[in-house]
Parts: C-alpha cells; structure tokens; sequence
C-alpha cells in the first residue's frame, strides 16, 4: 500500500557534544519518509523555498520518495531551525525557528496522494490534519504525531484530529498533558475511547510501548555507545512503524504485525541518531536494518527456567 | 545455596495518593529477605529495638526467613523513616528520618549466616559491605545495592566495596553518578572493569537493564494501573533477583540464568508496589509469581514478519 505522509521539511542547525551542523536537510516529514520508503512507496507533501536544492531533493529521489506534492514557493525560504543539546541529549533547547514558508502551509495533495491507503499526518496545526484526513478518504489506516505546543494551545481540535485516527504516536510526558491522567495504561484507554485502536508512547532512551485491543508491548531502545543527533528520531521511528505497518496492511493488523512494526521503528530510529539529520538513514540498507532487528530480537528474549528440587 | 542479606530493617510511615499507613514493617532487608524467600533459605542480619514486636517477626518468619541474626537492643527504637509520594509516584519526599538502634549497626554474623554460599549488601555504610564481605569469605556469590549519599560522601569507600562483588544493583542515576558517565554502556563497562561481572541497572516505570560478559538485556517494569506504594520496591527486586541465582548457583550463571532472575526481580517488585508495606508480598503464592512470569513473556515478545513480495 502506498502512504502519504504531510509535514515539515526543514534546513536544521545543529550543535551536539559531539559536533555541529550548519543547515542540514531535516523535517518530520522527511525523517518520515527516508524511514517508511524501507517498506514501501512514500508520497511526500510538504512545502520549501527557493533555497531548497538539488541535492535535498535527491536525497529523497535516491530512496524513491514521491516529491510530486513537494510545493516550492520560489521567493520564500524553507522552515529553519536551529538547535542545541547538552550532555544528556534527552531534550533539545531551541535557539531559532525561522517557519518561513512552512507560516502559510496549506496541504495540496494532487489525487495520486489522495489516493494512497495509508496516512501520516506528522505534527502540524490539528485543523490541518483533519483537512487532510478527510481528503484522503480512502485511507485505511490513518496515524497522527503532534506536541505540546498544540496539546496547551488547541487541544479541543486535536481530540477531533485524533477521532478521525487509527493510531497515535506521541512521547510519554506528551499522552499524559493530552489526558492529564499520569498512569499510562488509564491515559492510553482514554485516548482509544477516542477513536484511535492503537497508541504507541515513545519514551526516548527507555524505548517504546504499544497499547492496543490485545494489550500491551514494551520494547528497550537499541543501546548506543554515542548518540551523536536525537533531531529526526521521532519521525523516523514513527516511519518505521507506519511504513512497515503500509506495507503489510492488505491483511487485517494482527498483534504480530503491530509489534514487529514497533520493532522496525525502533531500529530506523536506532539508526537516525547514529550521525547528524539525515546521514545515517540516507545511506541505510536492508539488511542492515534485518541485523538489528534480529539484535532487538537477542537483547530482549529470555526462557522460564525451572526451580530445582527443594525451592518455591 | 543459602542467601544471608545484611542491612536495614525498619519500621516506615507511608503516604502515597492512594492512602496512608503508619509504622508498617520495611527496611531493605526486609523487602529483600519476603522476595528472596520464594527461591532459597535466607538469613537476615539486621538490628532492631525493643519496639519490633511479635506480628513484625511473624511476617519473616511466615516466610521461613532465618533471623538468628536478628539483634535486638531491648532499650532502644528502631530505625524509623516516615516519607510521601507525589502524584507521580516516582521519587520519595523524606519527611523524617529516626536512626536509632540503625545508627550503631555493626553487624554480627553467626558461624551459620558466614557460611552462606549468596551473600547481598543491602544499602548500607560501605566500609560495613566490606567488612561483612570479607567475614562471608565462603560466599561464591556477592552482589550489593547503595545511594547517592555514599556516591557522594565515601565514593572511594564504595568503589573498594564494589570490587570485592560479583554483582552490583543501582539505579540509572546512581550509576551515573557513580561513574561520571552518562552512557549507561560506557558506565557499567566502566564499573565491570573494577571487578563485578554484572551490572544491573533499575529504571524504576521504565525497567530494568542487565549489563554482563556476554551482552545487553532489557526489560520493561511490569504494567500497572495503580501504584500504591513504591517503598521497597528496589530491595525487592534485588530480594527476586539474587534470590532466583542463589537457587540456582550450584551451576554457572549463564546468560539464560541471569536473565531470568532479571525477569523474576522485576516481577516481585511488580507485586510489592501494589499495595503498601511488604502487605502484598507477605501473602504472595509461587503460583503467583509464575503467572505473572508469563505475562512478561507475552508482553515483550515478537517475531520477524518477513516482507512482502516487491517491498525492500
């Protein structure tokens, strides 16, 4: 199944303890779509300026990704932003957001993106997002991500964005400040009393958690040695869960399926943080992210041994 | 194999969200000893006032926990901690701290505590850890717990402590502290190179992590819609997970070994924070504990899901 994804396409600016970037290719919407075009056709719709260049663009054309929906407005310049982070690299202090463009962003998706029957609907203003799903009509599968900015400033219209769903993906402070509810088992069933069958809570360094009908599936993040860039690790795992899920979705989304793609989004985003924006995932092949799925897969499993004799 | 535990053993007042208790029965090597005590015969080394009466007793001895070595100073009070959760439930607000007969505590082990073949270090004065490590020399298993407070005022104590050890239980911020690293693969590398095979990290909601010879292995904290009250919880898990190996240590501890004592650590500690106290625990059944053994072999496992035809 082909999936559109709409969001932001952003030039980043980087500083980690471990170098600096000057206006790298970023956005949600393309750490998305670098992820998803792993497991199948990504449609991009987004928004740049002039100053979004050929060798931008070919870093998605390289991986296939549909740019037809890619507005350019000549005269304007692409979203900037420019960021920081310190020692711990859990949370990122932000020292310049230029919207630029991104200010006007209207989605315009041609029928070919209309068309596709999976939807991700990366963290833009929710009145958007419900446009676009209902645009994308024939989607079978719909997920959102959003953030606290629209969690304290719209919240009323993200609930309604988040009916219109089948999955949401958001970060654990993120689910508790939509529900203000702390506990995460009663936060997830109030969001899926909302519409959404599934909630997936990123948790950063801790890994990701899936609640669902059939419950619930907690997965560690891959160990590194050096996160050398954070920026991008969200999207990028919610594009390996979405574009693997996109691919297999003809049939019904069993709890195998769900949790093999919470797997997948792991890894892409094990990956994303391994070098600056775009870097590592550019360059990414299958098999390499087969390698480590299969490492998850090591690094978790564990056998029932029985007691000896005499114990209990 | 025979587990003797030393350190606190004391009487706590507890507010959490959920409710409040007076003076209930607590201390790290109570916590410890209840869990421990579905796996192998401990002994607990402690001391406590003329105010540890009949019921607090029973409680161990319920559990066919040997307190032989349980001192008593008939005219003195036994430690008293009184503390209070917040809604989040994460971290303890101490409102007061009694020592008492804890103040003095020098432990004496009898010939039959020295004689055990598992010996844990609950979290008490390092140079106390050393000096009982060293009377235990029978022991061919010694893991230990600490704090902040010796991170901070006896570090070089502690590290001389560490390095007498098989296996050290911290959480994720003291092992950082500990090491001055942020990384937690860098920093249990580090504290492995002092002399313990094993580093085992808690991460409170999030898990817990064990770092050996032969690898990484992750696991979630089992999912609850109700915390009641985290007191113990850490001493707990340390009573599941050295508990389970001093059963089984006749063998060598292999992979497998260790990682099911991870599992069974994090389930006694699922069970301790469900109600307040050593309440839950003191009642728990064997059956149980392998129930819920299975149920965090549901939660975390996956399969590979092979692509379909075209996708790559």
């Amino acid at each position: 199944m082909a999936l559109t994804v709409v969001g932001s396409v952003a030039f980043d600016s980087i500083a980690t303890p471990y170098g600096k970037r000057e206006r790298v290719l970023g956005g949600a919407a393309v750490h998305f779509s670098l992820a998803a075009s792993f497991f199948t056709q990504v449609r991009l719709v987004g928004v740049v300026g002039g100053d979004f260049g050929a060798a931008e663009r070919a870093v998605l054309e390289t991986r296939d990704i549909d740019i037809r929906d890619l507005e350019v407005v000549p005269d304007g310049e692409t979203f900037f932003w420019r960021g920081q982070y310190e020692f711990d690299l859990n949370s990122a202090k932000t020292l310049e957001t230029k919207l630029n463009v991104f200010a006007g962003f209207d989605p315009k998706l041609s029928e070919v993106s209309r068309s596709s029957e999976a939807l991700f609907l990366a963290n833009i203003q929710p009145q958007l997002q419900r446009r676009v799903r209902e645009q994308c009509a024939e989607a079978s599968f719909a997920a959102l991500d959003s953030m606290n900015y629209w969690i304290e400033k719209e919240r009323d219209s993200l609930v309604e964005a988040i009916k219109l769903v089948d999955a949401i993906l958001l970060n654990d402070a993120e689910v508790r400040q939509l529900t203000g509810e702390p506990n995460l088992i009663r936060a997830s069933r109030r969001i899926r009393e909302w519409g959404p069958s599934l909630v997936v809570v990123k948790q950063g360094e801790y890994g990701a958690s899936l609640f669902s009908e059939d419950g619930f599936f907690s997965l560690p993040a891959y160990p590194l040695e050096d996160v050398f860039d954070p920026t991008g690790a969200g999207d990028t795992f919610a594009g390996g869960f979405v574009g693997f899920l996109a691919a297999h979705a003809a049939g019904e989304l069993s709890e195998e399926l769900l949790r093999a793609a919470l797997v997948y989004g792991s890894t892409l985003a094990s990956f994303n943080v391994e070098e600056f924006g775009t870097e590592r995932v550019a360059r990414l092949t299958f098999p390499e992210i087969e390698q480590r799925f299969a490492a998850f897969q090591r690094m978790t499993q564990f056998e029932h041994v029985d007691m000896p004799p005499l114990a209990g």
